[in-house]
This record gives structure tokens, C-alpha cells and sequence, in this order.
């Protein structure tokens, strides 16, 4: 396997702490989004909407969108649980990161953190905040009942997923230590076996 | 089982296009959103990000987020693939459906069509535009070589999610009929046995 991949991306991060735990190895292929080479005739034909993280299979097609690819690397493995509805809660909360977290929560750290934009962006910023609180607030209230986010006491994908984008929330202006819950549930995430940060 | 919905809403209508398709019968729940009704504590209960919409199970229990929702329902049918790397596929359109085409497209049509603040929100509109338009872009292009969206000649869950806002997209203040593929597609899909409108 392949991955393209930007390595401050929360997104692509997701990928590879799964495949860390998993024990797979990979090619890595890093792609300067900044630069363009994501919008470019050749990673398009990868990919068309033109974002990272891509997955190269072994048959040499690809797969793009980073919660579709945890969903399929995870399947068949403790990250994700067998019965068809619990299946499925996994998927809700997958996509609830897509929708209502990274959307805001990774925005505003782009912006703030990695493309330095914070002057110009800062109406948008400031829109951002609140709704990315507000998944903060949805997060911390499910995990005062439980300690992972599918099962009550198995992490997996969904876990993955939202540890990305949160973890580093407040590179995005965020301060997470105002939801406890929220915040041990993070240290629960990093002391997972074979766990590795974003910038391994 | 229960749906809770709001008619307006294409994430709603996959949900029910979908039951239709499946010949499945549910009751039907209304939840006024533009009252408030979807962030009541009552309704919080069922689905703690407050959106509508949200699936009550033979069980009891809830499951939120539409695209999870048609997953689910879908497994075992003709309309979810077997084979697993074709269902991360179909994933892979259902979250490029939520978070590259369902903020611009949906979102427009909702100031412009279903609250009628246009005028208000003429800026973030205005913004949205291009990227909504870069959506059915991608979309187009990917028909330009195959039928459906997941495999090339049988209608499923993809297709479902993309065709609900894509088919009321001018409603939005896009022009589908510029993107041949699309405006073909959006015949097939309206072809399909069982098929119902938004506002059946």
C-alpha cells in the first residue's frame, strides 16, 4: 500500500495511527498541499475532489476520503465491531467529524497553525469557533456514560477519527481543558498500544 | 420504526427514498426545525447534536447522522455491495456528500429556498457558490465515465445520498443543466422503481 499524505494533516494522521496499530507497513507519499500538488492533473486521477489523504491498494486503485479509508482498513479488526448496528454508530459518529467537528475545529487550526492566516481569515475564525465548541460540548457529554466512543470500553475507529482534529484543538484556539470527560478520554486515546503522535 | 424528519430536508429524504425503495413501512415523526423543536431536551435525548434525521430502531434505541443511517438500512440489500472494498467506495462518496457537497449546496438552498434569508446571508452564499459548484464538477466528471456512482451500472446507497440535494440544487441558485453527466444521472435516478419525490 500507498499513502499520499500531508504530515501536518489531522486527516492523513488518522490513517497513519491506524495503520500503526495495526502493524501494516506502507509506502508514504507526502503531497504539498500548500504548494498545489494536491489540485494537480496527476493527483487528481488519484483522487477527483483533490484532498488528501489517498490510499494506494495493492491492485493499484485508490481510495480517498479518510474516514472511508479507516472504515476499510479497520474491517475484520478489533477497531471496528462486528454487529451490523453497532457498525453503523461508528459510522454516525465518522460522520459527525466530517460534518460538525472538523470542519471548524481543523479550519480554524489551518488557518491559525499551518497556512498562518489568522489576520485575514479572522471573520470566518471567529464564525468557526462556536460551532466547533459545540461538538466539543456534544463529545464531552457522550463520554461522561462511556469511555470510548462506539462500544463504552473498546476503542476504534470512531475514536481515530475524532482524536485527530481534537487532540490539537488548541492549535485552533480551543480549549479543551474545559471538558474534562473529554480530556480523559484523550489521554486514554495516547496510552493506547502502539499508539504514535501526528509528527512520528 | 420511527423516522424523525423534517419534509424540507434532502438528508431526511434520502432516509425516506431510500424505506420506500425497500418497500420497508416506519411511522413518520415531524420536527419543526426552523421552531426549535430539533433542540429541545427531549430531542436531544435522541440524537445529541440536535439535527435531524434521526432513525428509532425496533430496539428502542436511536441512530443519527443520514448517511449512517442509509448505510445501515442498506446492508444486505442490493443497494450496499458485498464485497468490502466496493462498500468503502461507496463511503467514500458519502462523506465527500457531506463534507464537500452538502455545506454549500444544501446550505444555500436553505437561506435561499426553505428560511428565506438570502439577502441576510448573501456574503456566506455568495462564498459557497464555487465550491458547491466544484462539487457537482467532481460529480460530473466521474459520470462522464460509468452510470452509478459506486459500481458502474447498479443504483445504491452513493447515488441515494447524492441525488437528494443535487436534484433540487437550483433551488440554491445552481445550474445543473451545464454538467450533461449530472443532468443524465439525475433522469436515471428519478427512473428507479419505487422512487418517490422529496414532498411525497
Amino acid at each position: 500500500m500507498r499513502l499520499y499524505d500531508y504530515r501536518d494533516s489531522g486527516n492523513g494522521y488518522k490513517v497513519r495511527l491506524l495503520l500503526a496499530q495495526l502493524g501494516r507497513s506502507y509506502e508514504y507519499v507526502e503531497v504539498d498541499i500548500l504548494a498545489g500538488e494536491s489540485r494537480s492533473e496527476e493527483f487528481l486521477a488519484r483522487n477527483p475532489n483533490g484532498r488528501i489523504p489517498v490510499l494506494e491498494l495493492d491492485d493499484g486503485s485508490f481510495l480517498g476520503e479518510s474516514n472511508a479509508i479507516l472504515f476499510h482498513l479497520a474491517e475484520g479488526t478489533r477497531f471496528l465491531p462486528e454487529d451490523a448496528l453497532e457498525r453503523a454508530r461508528a459510522l454516525q459518529w465518522l460522520f459527525f467529524e466530517q460534518y460538525s467537528h472538523e470542519p471548524f475545529i481543523a479550519t480554524n487550526r489551518f488557518w491559525l497553525h499551518i497556512a498562518g492566516t489568522g489576520a485575514e481569515n479572522a471573520a470566518q475564525i471567529q464564525a468557526n469557533h462556536p460551532k466547533g465548541l459545540s461538538a466539543l460540548s456534544v463529545m464531552n457529554r457522550h463520554l461522561e456514560h462511556q469511555g470510548f466512543f462506539t462500544a463504552p470500553d473498546r476503542y476504534g475507529v470512531a475514536d481515530i477519527a475524532l482524536y485527530a482534529y481534537t487532540h490539537v484543538a488548541d492549535q485552533g484556539g480551543y480549549d479543551v481543558g474545559q471538558f474534562p470527560a473529554l480530556s480523559s478520554w484523550l489521554e486514554r486515546v495516547s496510552a493506547q498500544p502502539r499508539y504514535i503522535a501526528m509528527d512520528a
